[in-house]
This record gives C-alpha cells, sequence and structure tokens, in this order.
C-alpha cells in the first residue's frame, strides 16, 4: 500500500491511502488520524489500511478524491528519530581522493551514520527556505526507510523485518557550513537543515522485485531546473543493506516506531550516471578538471527527485521544490 | 507550575501538574492530554495549566493524589528534536589539555552543539540499560530547557521569550564507543544512547532569583552509589546561555515546539566542586596523577542527580538511576 498525509487537521497532517498510480486517495482515519499514529499501532493498523487500499484501487471508496501532491505534507510531517547512513562508499571515496586521503578499512564494515533532525519534514513541494545562498545550497537524493519499534541490540537479520515503509529524502545540505562545523568534532547541526520527504511512503511488498536484500534496485532520478542530473541505481554500490543500517542504528537503544533511516546520497562508481548531489559532481569535477564547475543551489533554482519502475510509473511521487530566499 | 508525565495512557504518559514542594499531583487531561499536546498549544494551554497548578497548591483539587516518583515517566517520554550543547568550556579545556591540544579561539564564541536522540527519554527512576560494561558507561548531569514554536533565525534575545520549561537530564554516555565513533566525524550516535529526565520541568517563573540571564544559578548535585561527586554551579563557567543556545539551533531551521535544548555537562574552573560526570574527574585525576582512577559505571552502580533551592527543597525531583545489564 502507499501512505501519504494531507496538510490538513494538525501537525501531523491526516493520514491518506494512495492509489499504485497515485492519482486517488481516500482518507484514513477511521483507523488512524495520522502515520505516525498508524505507526504506534501498527500490527493493528496495517492489515486495516491495507484492506482501505485495496478497495481504492477497486474503486469501491464512495468519498475517495484526486490526489493533488500540493495538498501533501511530508508522510511524516515530524518525526521522533531519523539517522543518516552513507551507504554508497563511491561517494566517500571520491571525496578522500579529492583531498589526497584514504578511506579507512572500517568503513567497509563498520557504517558511517549521523543523527539527523526530524522535528520537521518539508512537504515534497515545500520550498527550500535558506538565510543566504553562501551557505553553499545541496540537495541529497536518498532513500529512507521508516521502522516499527526496533529492540536494542537488535541482529541485521531480524532488523529486516522492522522495515514496514520505504520513501525517498532530499537531505538538504549546506555545505558552505559543514567545513567549520565538522571541524568541531560533534557532527552536524546547522549544516543539515530540514529535509523534504516524497509524497508517498509504500510498503516493501510494493516494490516487488526492485526491493531485495533489503535495496532498492532501481535508478534514482534527479533533475535540476528541469535537466537531468543524474540516475545513479540504487541498488549498485551500497555497501550496506537497511537492515544493517538498522541493526547499527539499534545497537545501544531500541528504535521507536515511526524512526527514519536514511541511506546516504545515491552515488555510483559510474560517473556516467551523474550524481545525486552537487558536492558529488563537484568532486567529480574537480578530480578530473581540477577544479569544480556546477555551482551550488541559487534562489529560483528548483530540483527533482523521483523513482520510476521498470514501466517509467512513479513509486512514490516527486519531490519537486524551489530554493527561496528566507524571509523574502 | 510544575509538570510532570504518568507512566499511563499511552507511548507519551499522562499530564499532570505537581505542587511546588513535589508531595502532591492532579491530572491536567482536561486541559492537554499530554506535555507534547500542551506545548503545541502552549498559549493556550500554559494559562489553564498554571490556574490548576495554583488550585492544586492550595488544596481546591478533589482528586489529587500523593506524588510517587516510581510512577512517573519522562515529563517529554518521546520528544521530537534533542540538541545539547557543550557550554561549561572548564571541561573542554581541562580534556584538551589532557591530551596537549589547545582550545579553537572560536570555541569562545560559537557554541559546541550536538544533534541528540529525542525519541525515547527515560523516566527518572528508569534503569539505565547497557550490553556491556565495557562501553564505558558515564553519567552527565546538565540542565535542559524545553521551548516552544522557535522561527528560524531567532536572535538570542528573542529566543529568551521562547523558553518556556526548564529540567534536568542524565545525559547517558558510552565513553568507549565515543574516540571511534567520532573519529568517523559525523559526531555521536551509537555513543549517546538514550537520556533520563528529571521528574518535573518547571517553568523559568518557578526559579525566581536563580533564573537570571537564561542561565540556573545554583548547584548541580551529584552522587554515585550514595557518595558525593559533585555540585558544580550551573551559573558559574557557562560561556553561553540558554538564549543564545537556542539562537545557535534555530540558525538554520525553526525549532518545533517541545524541542529541548541541553547545557551540556555542568563544569567549572573549580575543581574542588566535584564534576558531573566521570570522563571529567578522570580528567582532572590524569592532569594531577598521571592517571585516572576513578573507574566508569558498572552494572548495579547507582547515580543520583538533583538541584535544591537556597532552602535545600528539591525544585525538579531527583533522577536516580541504576545501571543494568541489558537483557540480563
Amino acid at each position: 500500500m502507499k501512505l501519504a498525509s494531507l496538510k490538513e487537521g494538525g501537525r501531523d497532517g491526516t493520514l491518506i491511502v494512495v492509489n499504485r498510480d497515485l492519482s486517488r486517495a481516500a482518507r484514513a482515519t477511521t483507523i488512524a488520524a495520522t502515520l505516525q499514529d498508524a505507526l504506534d499501532h501498527w500490527e493493528q493498523a496495517a492489515p486495516r489500511l491495507n484492506a482501505l487500499a485495496e478497495a481504492l484501487e477497486a474503486g469501491q471508496i464512495d468519498d475517495a478524491f484526486d490526489l493533488d501532491m500540493g495538498r501533501l505534507a511530508a508522510p511524516l510531517p515530524r518525526a521522533y528519530e531519523f539517522v543518516d547512513g552513507s551507504a554508497y562508499l563511491p561517494h566517500v571515496e571520491r571525496v578522500r581522493r579529492a583531498r589526497g586521503a584514504e578511506v579507512p578499512e572500517s568503513f567497509y564494515t563498520d557504517p558511517l551514520m549521523y543523527q539527523a533532525t526530524s522535528a520537521g519534514f518539508l512537504g515534497p513541494r515545500d520550498p527550500i527556505l535558506v538565510a543566504n545562498e553562501d551557505f553553499g545550497i545541496d540537495l541529497e537524493a536518498e532513500v529512507v526507510v521508516v521502522t516499527d519499534d526496533v529492540p536494542m541490540g537488535v541482529s541485521a537479520q531480524a532488523a529486516a523485518g522492522h522495515i514496514q515503509l520505504v520513501g525517498l529524502v532530499n537531505d538538504v545540505s549546506l555545505r558552505g557550513l559543514i567545513p567549520n562545523e565538522l571541524a568541531k568534532g560533534f557532527g552536524f547541526l546547522q549544516s543539515k537543515p530540514r529535509s523534504a520527504l516524497s509524497p508517498v511512503f509504500v510498503t516493501p511488498d510494493e516494490l516487488g522485485d526492485a526491493w531485495r536484500g533489503e535495496k532498492l534496485h532501481l535508478p534514482m532520478r534527479t533533475w535540476i531546473n528541469g535537466q537531468w542530473f543524474g540516475e545513479a541505481e540504487c541498488g549498485v554500490d551500497m555497501q550496506f543493506s537497511f537492515a544493517e543500517l538498522v541493526a547499527h542504528a539499534a545497537k545501544t537503544r531500541p528504535l521507536t516506531a515511526g524512526t527514519l533511516v536514511g541511506s546516504g546520497t545515491i552515488a555510483n562508481q559510474d560517473t556516467d550516471r551523474g550524481a545525486s548531489c552537487l558536492a558529488e559532481q563537484r568532486t567529480v569535477e574537480t578530480l578530473r578538471d581540477g577544479r569544480a564547475s556546477t555551482p551550488f543551489l541559487k534562489f529560483g533554482d528548483s530540483v527533482r527527485i523521483e523513482i520510476t519502475d521498470a514501466a517509467g510509473k512513479s513509486l512514490f511521487g516527486a519531490i519537486e521544490q524551489v530554493v527561496a530566499r528566507y524571509g523574502a
């Protein structure tokens, strides 16, 4: 099934089920008011939401309505936890190579992951509001999964069973603020503002063969100002599966239902597939040409992030955002 | 007023008001079901909660009951955001000195702060469950404030008006996991598991003269296994006020109502006042004796964290936790 949240009813939106081709939707509020509410009682809620989704698909819901992407909040407008991995090592290798550094051996066995902000996710059509272009505004196209309650110390094998939803995230990054912040030693804070989520989150079974080994085997398509920017294969060069990432996050704490676990920017060894963030593209240019030629995002620039199935159908809907000056 | 949450009614507990001497309480559910709910509508809820608290103080609530600390969850059993500062520079200076490093000049003007986990806070009497003593289990006694909705880019001056509640946090740290994790460059994750909050959170006006300049001017009293461990002055050597910490956190994003902002471990230049975490104590020993003699916490050890007013009355209730083996 496919789930989304309308921008109505309060801070957490209103839960809806969406049909497979993303054209029609129905309120799910008789089952759960919000997606967080559904995740809090997933075992009870999921079968009922599934039944509602099947009825919608069959055209049996009287008060179903046409889906308007502009009315959608993030599926989880706010969440209790977002931990973001960096599972595509080609990106890490390339960035290190550009500055003449080695990738530590441990990076191939121990996932790199950071605690991200989850208190507010942008809707799929919300603008990216930034105070200053000089912050170095960048997109990061990623896959994200949502878990139910995960016990502390879970194995990767058991973690697989706790992945309940899959979606996309644009992990907005402020590159100009990163060097100083990371130099302080405590990770990202100001350099990672609010991220945007895809219009819908879907259960793994909706992805069919494209979801195997707890990885998504489809290209991540990104555009900047309407121009093709990348189509890196999510299933290629992902060093750690989502099950391994969930297990890593849960090593010393349980994960609360509704936790988001991100893949990190999709990046392949094959640079012909383009990039999923400007920092990546600029690194490729630096290694190739001695300098980066593609600028970071400016006010007025637009980004589009989408994954389609083999038949070209959008699976999660597209994230489409414009960068704008905060307070303007 | 003083607010707390009973361990009943669901994942977010049940909101209660507590009287000044922490002996009596009354359910506040006719005003807001949970503390998060109250914070989501703070302008409407706060005056009504205040009136209820005054009625409780006056003995006018028929179904008031004796407060049992063992029945309390964290005031916010789960929250959307927790950012933790490191505002006491003596700690930073000492740790750096112990390893022969300088404190960067910028640390005195630019707060050190990290994105912490907020998805689950331990109740004030909940055990600290850790899988392995070798993780290097440590307490960190800190003051924490809770904000309402804070706009992006808020000034420190304006941020002061968004501090609605004050409390204590035991920011549990796994010292053995920190070096490897920080060496990876993306901050804390596994090394900072769930933290515990004090039994009650209070509005700043409850603190009277002890709350000025957006700092708490009282000693943080800590005990380990019933032995005095420290009484560092929270109002001394705090380089940044809570207003400045909130403004730092909100530089590139708004803060959602219910965001917790921590002070970092309370530490003074005056080492006679003891420490608020074992890492600090061990650093003092290393600088003095050439080696650390105080071990980290073992299974069965207990910690107690409390702040009392000038008359010796507990302001927030005590955090009292025992360390225990996870899964035992």
